[in-house]
């Protein structure tokens, strides 16, 4: 994804003096935040570039592109519904699905520690192979770099990715309005929960498995439908309640939703319990929120339906007040839902 | 640049059986070559695409474009000459420039380790930032993630980059002819010298700074002159002589290079006969090898001259003969060119 933006307050007090990088600056929440508005936003990227995208719309000789990238550094490489190879793909695929592009082409850059046995990268390669396949995506180009024992953890990948957009869709934050539902693709946290499981070795029953899957096609479908989609997004790094602070920030729109409505499966539900997480903060890897104007929203269900989905509808975009997201609890109480200082479970992705 | 191939002898005998990564293995010789071809062209790669070069070339909504990546892991992170951040951006920028693209856009992937000063930070970015203006390509998208101490190593940096095709030559081993002259744009081996010697606290007098450079403008000044460029190559890992090989087995002609008319300054030939390097294997970040027609010679020299490089016509490729790199030495005796099985500078880019 890109180097997504905060306006949010304290963002600007970060000074780079003797700082330190902290685990907490890759966790998606406030700290990432202030780290990319300082440093990446401010000096990095182009200004012209919306920095509140999953990916970079360019244009190159007439074509309209997206163009995205994302390293990958989950530990363990392999997880209950996935491994890395697949993680990268489909991390990529996603976020060009999101800008409502369709994927074309992907490189690969592996940095490989010493001593990593090649029958794993081997099995990493074929799952890459697969999921690009899955896809519709092409593997075109890569690189391999080795570091020494102790430099690196197994395996790192990076993908980038461009995909075509080939409609009239403005797919973006700006575009969310008063009056649009907000639905999400299927139950959450499971991706995260996952992870730390294998991790942790813990085991739950029955097992937790990520929702790791591609998006493309449920995007392109609800396109093909004609779904008027004014904004899509991810749930990835700091999971649902993140995602939904960037794009009521992005848009200046409040977001409502509401608890009872939020799709998370019993399994998930008990070890967020045990644990001490909030499934909101939860990352996911195969799940999207999305905010339609209502009188396609049946259109939309029908159409996530034919794909296998299990979409819900969690809130709408109110009418007034400030950029803000606000919760109706399973108590019936409002509370204001903010970003995470850090992440609850850093390396899931 | 992508998992180039090597159709070298050996290639094959590869068993991924309990057989681990070594350094040597991203070192650009033979090993990381049987890396490549065994896991990465087999299975990875698209079929489609053409693994000999430096970039895949991808069409989109009627564009040509070129598609690269590279990882970087240079240690230090900061040397005489340049850092990991200019070097980044550089060296993607270079490796579509060795396709005829023109680099447009770049994304940008961190992987940084915890406890990592962010004022080194912000000095790496900076550089970034000034590298890709002054390579006149746009940083539009990037990422960031962090790993525990230990576990990283200071920061690693991925590149992607997105160049336009917009003239009708094609560059590309399968067009090296022979009576083609062979050129290099400058002296050979100061990247690599000046890297190892700034890890291992060497110095030398006076000191050898790395010849990190981009190179998209020397070689759209060439195209735009009309040169007929038959083939392009950087000499990264492995240095001159690996890309040789690279080019003689990826054409199936054999290059004949005169030892006497390959530059070396008198720092890094003093520097590899005291530490037992050969500079025709020293990794570059400045320099590139190009394949003309004689008759295009004089024009390619002019327009070098005048983007203040210093070309060198360093040998021809014979009518005659396999594919195989052979040098006539300093001594006057003539011997063939290999590719060494490690690199012998690792982590140099």
């Amino acid at each position: 994804m890109i180097f997504a933006g905060s306006n949010g307050p304290g963002s600007s007090q970060h000074s780079p003096g003797q700082q330190k990088i902290m685990l907490a600056h890759g966790g998606g929440g406030r700290l990432m935040h202030q780290l990319i508005d300082d440093l990446f936003i401010t000096i990095l990227v182009d200004p012209e570039y919306d920095a509140k995208h999953d990916a970079a719309i360019c244009t190159a000789g007439g074509a309209k592109l997206a163009f995205t990238t994302d390293s990958f550094v989950v530990d363990p490489l392999f997880f209950p519904g996935g491994d890395i190879g697949s993680l990268a793909v489909w991390g990529t695929v996603n976020d060009l699905a999101m800008c409502g592009a369709r994927p074309l082409y992907l490189s690969v850059g592996f940095i490989i520690e010493e001593g990593f046995a090649i029958e794993q990268l081997q099995r990493i390669v074929r799952s890459m192979r697969a999921a690009a396949d899955r896809a519709g995506a092409r593997i075109v180009t890569g690189d391999t770099k080795v570091v020494e024992f102790g430099k690196g953890h197994g395996v790192f990948i990076n993908t980038a990715g461009i995909g075509r957009i080939d409609h009239g869709l403005e797919i973006n934050p700006a575009r969310i309005a008063p009056g649009d539902v907000i639905i999400v693709n299927g139950d959450i946290g499971r991706h995260g929960i996952a992870v730390m499981a294998s991790r942790e070795g813990l085991s739950f029953e029955p097992p937790i498995t990520s929702d790791l899957a591609p998006l493309a096609a449920p995007v392109m479908a609800l396109i093909e439908a004609g779904v008027n989609i004014h904004c899509l997004r991810d749930l990835t790094r700091g999971g649902l309640a993140t995602a939904l602070v960037e794009l009521a920030q992005a848009s200046g729109r409040e977001l409502c939703i509401n608890e009872r409505e939020i799709p998370v499966s019993n399994g998930v539900r008990a070890a967020c319990e045990i644990l001490g997480f909030d499934p909101l903060y939860v990352a996911n890897e195969g799940r999207f929120t999305a905010f339609l104007p209502p009188d396609d929203l049946d259109t939309a269900l029908a159409t996530l339906r034919a794909v296998d989905a299990e979409p819900h509808v969690i809130g709408a975009v109110s009418d007034a007040g400030s950029p803000l997201v606000t919760v109706k609890t399973l108590m019936g109480t409002e509370r204001v839902v903010d970003m995470l200082s850090g992440e609850q479970l850093p390396r899931i992705c």
